[in-house]
């Protein structure tokens, strides 16, 4: 080694988004509500996908492909209200300047620095606009897929917001659920 | 005719929408520029799509199917940075409350309702943000084709905006172009 500049170290995890949107771009309605999101799919999660190649459509496949979630609050306490937990095979980290749990399921985080740092190898689960728009910023994000959901909600949550910087991506794949829902599958260009 | 009220008018045109956005959105960046647009089709925008049945994904079918286009000042103003008039064969209306001009190519209507009222049969090509905003709050689109480019842009002028109604669509189609843009036709639900 010879360089005068150390090598940044080498990021040794995948960061992974897997998110469903209305057309209009929003996650959630205002008060966290995703009931538009069952509605729209009245044939089940696992109705038949056309596929191209190189989309990630199955929940528990792309599941399966990741070993440690990172979640905002306002996602950890809307997992909350399913009345069970839904990840008892993952790390959970949620990242949150204020939550104060004794929730065995999950390790809380004060920043993005304090989860990078717990984040050790394997995919990681990005989940929730903001930790997802503040790994993008981060430039931490490997691969989204974004599934579109057949409704113009008109507001609510959104999944990107101003700010962000510009981001080139290859897309991998796209299919389509028997319900009208889409799924693309995207890598960051680097 | 029995019935106490009148019924209303049946409209004898249909409102059609076929635009391109970035993943987050946008449909040019903050000074409209549209570059990106072209910078993510190297391959031209005839590439071979992987179509599945219904997805409007031909510019020039498309245009074959519409009589008049409908566009706010905005559009109308970057089309005339083209150097050509792209619509010698149709009829153009440019929604604007401000604009004079004496371009032999357009008509100036003031209002959505001098619009409508300027409207008559056929397909209508309805173009720019606020003119397809305003046409969806007025339940006056019937279909729409929205391409994504794969790329997050981080600000520009937004296709969809707050404050639309909740609106259903039904999913026609989606096919892939080989730059790695999707291209869904919706049916909104009536």
């Amino acid at each position: 080694m010879t360089d005068s500049l150390p090598a940044a170290p080498a990021r040794t995890w995948t960061g992974r988004v897997f998110i469903a949107t209305s057309l209009d771009g929003y996650i959630a309605r205002d008060d966290g509500d995703i009931s538009w999101l069952e509605a729209a799919d009245p044939a089940a999660s696992h109705s038949p996908a056309r596929a191209d190649s190189g989309a990630v459509t199955d929940y528990d496949a792309f599941m399966a492909s990741v070993d440690t979630l990172v979640m905002g609050r306002a996602t950890y306490e809307k997992v909350l209200t399913f009345g069970f937990w839904p990840y008892p095979d993952h790390r959970v980290l949620v990242l949150s300047t204020t939550l104060n749990t004794t929730d065995p399921h999950v390790t809380v985080v004060r920043s993005l620095e304090e989860a990078v740092a717990a984040l050790g190898t394997g995919g990681v689960y990005l989940d929730g606009g903001a930790v997802i728009r503040s790994f993008l910023a981060a430039d931490l994000v490997d691969e989204l897929t974004i599934t579109r959901v057949p409704v113009i909600l008109g507001s609510g949550l959104p999944l990107f917001a101003p700010g962000l910087p510009t981001i080139a991506l290859d897309h991998l794949g796209t299919a389509v659920s028997g319900n009208g829902m889409t799924h693309s599958s995207y890598r960051v260009r680097r």
